[in-house]
């Protein structure tokens, strides 16, 4: 049923740094009443020269089975810097050793606003109304996605501008990666 | 003692749109729980070529009667687009005459990150963790501040960016505005 | 068999302001020295909110009677500022009763290099290399193109995303349209 | 006399790839008559998070002996990218030991637009029409700068943002140096 944006404290797992006293029912109620402000990642592989040369797209399974390819992206938490959210969620969905190189500016490539009803933007999350600020990340060591991703896929630009892996994201998301590789001046054809 | 991002439902005025149901209390209880997402805009006059020729500041006074100067700024609502949360505040504390020019970018020139406590950002707001979207936003008619907001004051460039005018902002905002007058190259010398 | 960036000073057509003393001889001794400094523009119609709601697409003849799609684009003069040959060249292809809105920001949305020779970007312009800074402008008038554009197409956001459309562009510029569409939040799906 | 914008061929050292056929005369002619395109670089420090907490200042001294700061700075050449342009300067001016990593998007966070008169702009060359494209640079190596940098000083983001250092910079740098220093969200009281 959850689809978009993923749970950032999901049923079984430890419960997040400063988040203990917020329940799954607290939470719940309080994506009723106030837009919840996420970030979104999508992890990049650079040449000698700083172009981008691969994008790396996550592949999660939900807990029916169905696979949808996401990139990394949660929820900040109270008290808690875009910054330090940013590379927390990127440790989450990539492992440790992932390296990532956080941007200089804070200022993000673009703000996907996600709503429970389709029709108000691009982007859906049934769960929320969600404002998420989106980064293009470069990564520099080994990636190992941790949690309920199960893997993830180096693709090139010109790949993961195609049709076939717009369909295969879900509540807009591909859209939001295209728009990432347009950021960085690697968007494919269509 | 209030300072920083104002309160969108100050006591005494009509409740905002959609936001009837969530009480002063429960607002208050859920800015301590989850960052709270804002939107905040420099309002600019364009000569003819559409180069920033004034910047115009808000002069506010509080309960107890302190002058301080601040921009247009106010929380989003659960439901709301960006777009239409700096457009209400854009009417709310410029007038219905003001005539704004809302960018086509999605992108804010900075995401200001207020906290409670002082040295975690350059922003401080003691009432809560707010993330504001900021946007330089040309105005083309007549602005008539509303609410609490005494009188707007346009500035030169030179002059906005004076170190006189940065201490009568508060919270932080000072450096907001001259992070906005950078971001269309009219940042004037220090 | 010109393509890519439109020549500044076609011949047949009076000269450009400022430039009389730079012959066709000169202008293409330098073009095999230096990079040219070009502006191009994508012109928009936006909602009420400054959503972008239409893209305008240039429809151009050249001498071989061959059709192709273009940007508004054209060089930067000597002594001239980025924003005047903003303007000017917005003017030669709209008209003068365009009434574009120029962005208070000269921070383009993208930098388009065009190399004689293809493989070095996404860009070519077989006549020289040339460097674009390239921008969304809103305009609010009635766009009657000139010279030889022979019309301006108003496309929605999904039309001016589409393959047929990417197609029709020469030198790379559908790619650069739809780097636009994704700098202001609008890209269609591919 | 010369100031601004550093001549990326000085006398007396070997000349640039891919330049040997442009003469010092030659050069200075087509200065003359069409905007030269140039990229400029602040480096900076990043902590563990990617905010930036110093930036590198160049030292220089001209032919007089006077001593002035600036940034790296110079010229892009015909058939070079604007990427490889920014490598070869920051190696130019910073060393092959400086380990810059180039930004992933082309965007600068700038144009600095230099005319030989005050008064078209913030910055002035008074050799050339220059327009520089200009890009905050984290490093993370070791920087001995070469030619004629006598040093490269590293400042906390505050230090960058005083009046003093801001008179020590000519051609009006010290505004761009203040204006990237805003985009990267560190920019310090006046």
């Amino acid at each position: 049923m959850s689809v978009g944006t993923p749970d950032p404290n999901p049923s079984g797992s430890a419960p997040e740094p400063n988040s203990a006293w917020l329940s799954d029912l607290e939470l719940a109620d309080i994506r009723r009443r106030v837009p919840i402000l996420y970030v979104e990642a999508v992890p990049v592989r650079l040449d000698g020269t700083g172009q981008v040369s691969r994008v790396g797209v996550l592949l999660r399974g939900d807990a029916w089975g169905k696979i949808t390819r996401t990139l990394v992206s949660g929820r900040v938490l109270y008290g808690e810097t875009v910054r330090h959210a940013l590379f927390r969620h990127l440790e989450k969905d990539l492992g440790p050793m992932a390296f990532p190189q956080l941007p200089p500016s804070p200022v993000p490539f673009s703000v996907a606003e996600y709503f429970p009803i389709p029709g108000f933007s691009g982007y859906v999350d049934e769960r929320q109304h969600a404002v998420a600020l989106a980064y293009v990340v470069p990564v520099t060591g080994t990636c190992e996605p941790r949690q309920d991703a199960l893997e993830i896929t180096w693709m090139t630009p010109d790949e993961a501008s195609s049709p076939e892996i717009h369909d295969e994201f879900e509540g807009g998301r591909g859209t939001l990666l295209r728009t990432a590789l347009a950021s960085v001046g690697v968007l494919g054809n269509p």
